[in-house]
């Protein structure tokens, strides 16, 4: 998506350890009718796929997944990061790690919000090694639903899971693929 | 808002410690088109206040600031709970009780994201005893910025948060406000 690429351009910031800063957009803060034209174009791709809900993890994959679900007119759900106390009964729970935060997480959604047999576009916002997108398939698998595809605004291509992820045949769907970032500056895949 | 209220009705459940579960439509699990039409019903209330900016606290106000923006066609701000190793510079904060979570929180956001004189709404999915949308007044007030006023989807009004904003001249608009709920029914006030 070219008008994301030049967003990037334009806004993002190389942070050290690989960091790619789009807070000024993407996170914190949102730029909610970008947002909402992201949500249309990835609405768009998955037009054929009878997609019955939205599955991202908080925090800053919630924007993204409202947007894509507003376009195709589905609900979202939204993992969390624990548990808390108005959660009760059967849970789904995947542990992920984050290298951006350097955090562990246990992701955790009730199984009445996820049922058996649904259609299921994963959405988050980036996509680096993986992990985050690994967990939310794993609650997919664990609901017995079914993966339709994958689809993040940035993925970060030389971190490779996104490229693990399609090896093994799930579809991902990324509206920009950084494949290299530097002082020098950023290149995408195209 | 009729709608959000036989909503509420429907798959509201009530739980100890006067806890009013929406999670099948509100969060977690978000009814998207939902939320969209609560956020052009704000976006209306608001329509001669020229906001031009939505700010909310992660993670459960996101869906709903997303809504409210998308409506109004402005950008949307959330405030995070913890620092992260994406935010650096100067920081907005606020300590934020948790009566839900049982949890207290330092809200931050980045002074980059809350420029001095814009016009902020505040936006939030509940306002019970008020802590949330104090701590985010706050943050908007740190800025020098301007708060147009406050707008919810479900107001406790037997927990006197919403009364004690407004007695100070706070505008806040709640799609909903429960005024009394227990095992015999929820009432609301028109």
């Amino acid at each position: 998506m070219k008008a994301l690429e030049e967003k990037i351009l334009q806004e993002g910031e190389i942070l050290p350890g690989e960091v790619l800063k789009v807070g000024s957009f993407l996170n914190q803060r949102m730029d909610v009718p970008f947002l909402m034209e992201m949500g249309r174009e990835i609405a768009q791709l998955y037009a054929n796929d009878n997609v019955e809900k939205v599955l991202t993890v908080e925090a800053s994959g919630i924007a993204l997944a409202v947007a894509v679900a507003a376009a195709i007119g589905v609900p979202a759900v939204f993992a969390k990061k624990n548990g808390s106390i108005n959660m009760s009964g059967t849970m789904y729970c995947a542990h992920v790690h984050s290298y951006t935060h350097g955090t562990d997480n246990d992701i955790v959604v009730a199984a009445d919000y996820l049922p058996a047999g649904e259609r299921v576009l994963v959405v988050d916002d980036f996509l680096a090694s993986g992990e985050a997108l690994e967990g939310l398939i794993s609650l997919v698998k664990q609901a017995n639903a079914t993966l339709v595809g994958c689809a993040v605004a940035i993925e970060k291509g030389f971190q490779n899971g996104g490229d693990n992820l399609r090896a093994r045949g799930v579809r991902v769907e990324s509206m920009a693929i950084v494949d290299s970032m530097s002082e020098d500056g950023i290149t995408f895949r195209h």
